[in-house]
């Protein structure tokens, strides 16, 4: 018997679509449906293959399902990788009715959902996202990117899927590392919009690294709420949905210094996100407890609190210009108000952006 | 003293945009109003540079302007090229709020739109078109693409410019092939909407031969103005829309059995129109005698009314198939119903379109 699942919607009038989450959910959703013609492209990854795509494919027996392989990694995540997405879509003879399916972490389900953007102008996607990170953040919003080998994510669009389908249990067969990585953009909701359940992150914080189904299902529907809820207000980030990129600009830096081969996202993320909570201290927003309480809700989730040991303040501070919030040459970061409310802001003074950039290169 | 220019609304909701049609309008248009923010980024190719670059330069004076120089020609629309925009505005530090303009033809027009829907998920641009087939066709109705190994136009967006600028003195510097190939797309308004428009261009089309500037203005502003109408009412060509690729099924096939290097877009939809047409006549609907009219314009314009000399009815057959407008493995294709009246459809024998296929190359 099929057991229950969350729905989650995301409000978008004319785009709105579901998000399914439950256990052993590629079997129990009924994916079909979101498939409007009769075939599909299956996109995935060299790790996921093994694990899930036969299941996959027995759900669309009745469709013409073809797949492509990508190699893993954020490395991989450019135009070249997408070449060979449109490559299997045309030499697969895929019209203009096809559906393609991100089966994958944030890096599949980014490149599938911008290579459906363009694929002849637009062709429909479903995101089945099987990492924590992409569960929580990239699957849902529509949000699709490529990276160029000078910035992240800077080649994409806004495309939102037909149906996000998560399976809370791809979640066992992911690696520590990984899973720790989402757990830094579960926080980040309690961080920008939610102290309750930032509270309940730090209650609950045992079970969700012992991987308990329940608590993981809760963490991951109260993260999908809080994105729906700032997506439908803010499509294409015109104002509020910036507050998503928390820690961002920093952890880009962090990732663009090290050329994507050290650090993944979320670790990025989470150094970031401590660094954008020192700025609101400084600024006299946020009080010192709370930013000592998010250090210690990362640090049990083994993420880094300090920027890697090799960059100074000045990489940082040439690489966050780069950034896609520099709007007209002015830096714009998203600080924390209170825990639990963010803003984006270039009202902070350089000066104590540089003490928290120094401070941080020093602590580390 | 500026000369009056025409203007054509495409009415597009929050997507709405002028088109300006005059003489001089690179000068006299008051480009830097579509412009929100302080950087430029005018993308052309290097047969336009030393005609038309100086003069927009000079009208966005108060701006910061960065150019990109692309080569000239089809063969460079793909992913490759569109990566040296992207190069420009990340290495020229352009943010969100830059505006790209294309400066140019059909090929510049397209990837210029292409990049800025995917900059950054999508930054505003301008279109100046400088060829007749940019101004009446590409430059109005936001399709954007680049050009797939495998096929054309199949990585791509929607996206709407802020304005298209006009400037009909630029048809003075055409060359004469060019010229012709923008004619193919003028008559085929006359063809699929518009038969008054028909029989004025078989009452002028000495005047256009000569290129008389008020002729020409008048052919442009009614070829927008059918162009506007169509795509206001389809914007994602989900119907209508698709009659404006008459002849475009058996031209692409053309082009990409000549893999680009031989006829133009615009020659290569004159013979696909005529074989639009005698499809039509086959199954029924269009006069024997408009269609010998169809031919008998496409030739003053000294375009090709068959198909190469060395492309078989196979060739066509299986290149068709490869074609965007395959929905579910079914070729559609546009028809006319009568002359000034195209449809899309389906509803057409194959021993029909092969006694076509079949004529026109051995009249070939």
């Amino acid at each position: 018997m099929a057991s229950k699942s969350t729905q989650v919607q995301v409000s978008l009038g004319d785009r709105s679509y579901p998000i399914f989450i439950g256990s052993d959910e590629i079997r129990n959703a009924d994916i079909a449906r979101y498939v409007s013609g009769k075939k599909v492209l299956i996109v995935t990854n060299e790790t996921i293959v093994p694990l899930y795509l036969e299941s996959l494919q027995q759900q669309l027996s009745d469709k013409h399902v073809d797949s492509v392989i990508l190699a893993d990694g954020e490395r991989h995540k450019n135009l070249e990788t997408l070449n060979l997405i449109f490559d299997q879509l045309i030499g697969g003879h895929h019209d203009r009715k096809t559906t393609l399916i991100a089966l994958g972490g944030g890096v599949v389900g980014d490149m599938t959902g911008f290579a459906a953007a363009c694929y002849q102008r637009g062709v429909p996607f479903i995101q089945i996202p099987t990492t924590l990170l992409a569960q929580v953040d990239s699957s849902v919003g529509g949000k699709t990117a490529v990276n160029h080998a000078m910035g992240k994510n800077m080649i994409g669009a806004f495309y939102q899927p037909q149906a996000v389908i998560i399976d809370t249990d791809t979640l066992s067969t992911l690696p520590d590392r990984e899973f720790y990585a989402g757990l830094a953009e579960v926080i980040k909701y309690g961080l920008i919009v939610d102290a309750d359940f930032f509270q309940w992150l730090e209650n609950n914080i045992d079970l969700l690294l012992q991987r308990d189904k329940r608590a993981l299902a809760y963490a991951i529907e109260l993260s999908c709420k809080s994105k729906a809820r700032i997506v439908a207000e803010d499509e294409t980030e015109q104002g509020i949905r910036a507050i998503l990129n928390l820690g961002h600009t920093f952890g880009h830096a962090i990732e663009t210094f090290q050329n994507y081969k050290q650090w993944i996202h979320g670790e990025a993320v989470a150094a970031g996100m401590v660094m954008a909570a020192e700025l609101s201290v400084v600024t006299g927003d946020l009080p010192e407890a709370d930013l000592q309480r998010t250090k210690a809700l990362l640090q049990r989730c083994s993420l880094p609190v300090t920027p890697p040991a090799d960059m100074t303040s000045d990489d940082f501070a040439r690489l966050m210009l780069r950034d896609k919030k520099v709007l007209d040459g002015q830096l714009r970061l998203v600080l924390l108000k209170r825990l639990g409310e963010a803003w984006v802001t270039d009202q902070f003074s350089i000066d104590h952006l540089n003490q928290v950039l120094t401070k941080a290169c020093a602590a580390s």
